[in-house]
């Protein structure tokens, strides 16, 4: 998200609807903090081959936010690195999953994605003194609340027609097949899609935006598979990559994005991406009892924790 | 609260115990974010209409909140503004309410108005640095710990009196009847209370406070019984007011206090109304499974997200 | 928390590793907020004597925790006052009862002291411009977290070996050997120890530390039995000390060393002394549904509400 890339932000600001759409697609990208063009698109394409409904709310989020924020007078430069959109993406993705793909869904979705654009500039105020930046945080608000609601009014609910996902018990003998699939569905289910394949078209996305954000990403991703496989965690949760997913942003937003490129700084994005691994049962936990969704929180807090702490711990450094 | 109406200020602070008995009867309107005394007398009217147990539960709340802030030192300007008293007025309430008319509720109103205090300058050196005002989290707080920690006590707890609120599914057709009665117990459920006459009178108080002020809190009341007929809350809730009172509040905060008078900002105001008024059903059901209680939250947090978010949203404006 | 003595910071920094042996001592003392290495020494006596169990993981995480804020080059004056020592001395103890004496134990418990200090970074730096300090939040954070996940993975999870505390009806009269068990089981249970052996020898290593420190943690121990008597809490728990180790901590912190000697500061400890009392109540009720754990939060909540009240409040002051 740090990356600024003035001369392209300049070139964008002339032209509309063009602008507005790249900035769509760079929304998309930004989920797994990327802003590159390319990533953005690749990612899109992912979504749409993990089935029509998951891309068109994907992509009436991103459109949806993004105009919202044009509307609203965002200052431009921030839009066009596509960092109003990523949210309203994801709340997408999560209401059709969530409630299902009725007409009230797409209300939903719309209203969702408008709140997303608010909270972004809500959190952006409080967390700016920090030095913090929003993460996926208002599309954690927005579906988690939404979510949580829509039980209690019946012209939206028509009962769950999905659950999200929620470890339990199980076996935990692990098999190489069960290794690669869940290698894979950490990266897709970012975007809350269990598919091997998604995953891997998305990691050619990733590789697009440069080496060290892939190769972040594959690290998140195995350091995730080993550390929930040496706590005991059921192979089949394993699998589905909901232990993993968030270790893939954690990575990605600690080894590639936030920090510099030192080893130390590598070890500590790895070892964000195992708290995040071990956290990610913990709020899940914490999430049963009132029917709350973990989304990308365990990603989120690890982030925020590990970022605000690295101005009293000078091995560490800013990459900016 | 921004009114500071500097002369009657200097007034005030010349002469007491008047200048107590002022400041108290201004912390009863100021639950409405209105700080003129007839509003305040017309409320206290209302409550003590509501029944005699309301009516001394909200003047001892708000009489004890208000000498606590005096005995602490709090800046005397802020006190004569009566917003010192508005989170003890409603403690008081919420507990006589929630704990039954017992001595040891007198004991527990008068600890909670002083906490309501302490926890007033609390919030306010918290949220200062955003912009922000502490609203009626106190009166949240305070209150939610109490009636949450009151079963575990023996010498306090005699079996809960009434259930507070909660919405459950039910009947949704809604008839005219319901409608009329929900406009006006929106307002009165502010203040805990579901009888349409303490609306009608609340509203007449909020109309002396000026037509705007009025003006957005009919339209909260308005909006929020759309919205939460349009979702398909049960019609049995939202003819209680369960579904309007924090849409009332935040319309009046939004749209006649903390901004200015501008159509989008009037706009803004009634799409945070009808946020609130999905997030009343959330934030319930958080509650529901440690016995947590949803007081004002989906007003305060409502008021606090839109409000952080517009520095960075140059559509909108800041009254001040 | 305050106090420096900087001719014994200086003479540390020189000489390794008795430095950092001397700063660990420090760092049990700092759980009760206390630097003096004598209070350090006897504490940590005292937890031994509790159990080899408890004085070893107590030991560990006191080690490991000071161990990685070297290594992470916190800053020294910090380290040698015991300031990062601390909450992973706590998170030892908690994990060894909550889990059990396994060899996975070990691990999280080295794991657990890492994060410790990690997160002590993130909440100064978080807490920083409200002058307010991490306590031991970074220990309740980082054990609540584990505990609460804990279940969800086979390989950590042998059953609960026995509860670690929750408040549930019972009988109210109150014997004089309970009085006495009381007063002392509240100092042993701030390191969720229920001996009142213990209690009594870390009573005389917080004598050591001064005639006002002990003082305060005896009165907040008095009025928390006062208090929970008062309302009626289950003689059971008070026995244990479940309802006083909070009051204790408020007491010494708000009444011997955050704030100034005066009478009304101390009149405002023991005041919060009372309210964290009633607090441990309704955050246990605010626990029980997704199984996390009360730990020290009353006090940690209580102490940064009214530390962040005080430049409002002119009748009380700060110490420094």
């Amino acid at each position: 998200m740090p990356v600024t890339e003035p001369d392209i932000v300049g070139e964008l600001q002339e032209r509309e609807p063009s602008g507005y759409l790249l900035a769509s697609v760079r929304g998309v990208g930004q989920v797994d903090l990327q802003p590159l063009i390319w990533t953005g698109l690749v990612i899109l394409a992912a979504l749409w081959s993990a089935g029509w409904e998951i891309g068109l709310f994907a992509t009436l989020g991103t459109l949806v936010s993004t105009a919202t924020a044009y509307a609203l007078g965002v200052d431009r430069s921030n839009i066009v690195l596509g960092l109003q959109g990523y949210s309203g993406c994801l709340t997408g993705i999560a209401l059709v999953i969530s409630l299902g793909h009725h007409p009230a869904t797409y209300v939903l979705a719309v209203t969702g994605a408008v709140l997303c654009t608010v909270l972004t500039a809500t959190l952006t105020t409080l967390l700016g003194p920090y030095g913090l930046t929003a993460l996926t945080a208002p599309f954690c608000l927005v579906s988690g609340v939404m979510v949580l609601g829509a039980p209690s009014f019946s012209r939206i609910w028509n009962g769950a027609p999905k659950q999200v996902s929620s470890p339990t018990s199980g076996e935990t003998a692990i098999s190489w097949d069960d290794l690669w699939h869940a290698f894979f569905t950490n990266v897709s289910q970012v975007f809350l899609v269990d598919e091997w394949y998604v995953g891997l078209i998305m990691l050619v996305g990733l590789a697009l935006a440069g080496v060290r954000v892939v190769l972040f990403a594959a690290a998140g991703s195995v350091v995730s598979i080993v550390a929930a496989w040496a706590l005991g965690a059921p192979t089949e949760q394993i699998r589905e990559g909901i232990y993993g997913y968030n270790a893939v942003l954690v990575a990605i937003a600690l080894g590639a994005v936030f920090l510099s490129g030192t080893v130390a700084n590598g070890a500590y994005a790895l070892f964000g991406a195992v708290a995040s691994t071990g956290l990610t049962a913990s709020l899940t936990s914490f999430f049963k009892p009132f029917g709350g969704h973990t989304f990308t929180w365990p990603f989120i807090l690890t982030t925020w924790a590990l970022m605000a702490a690295v101005p009293l711990l000078p091995r560490l450094r800013r990459s900016d």
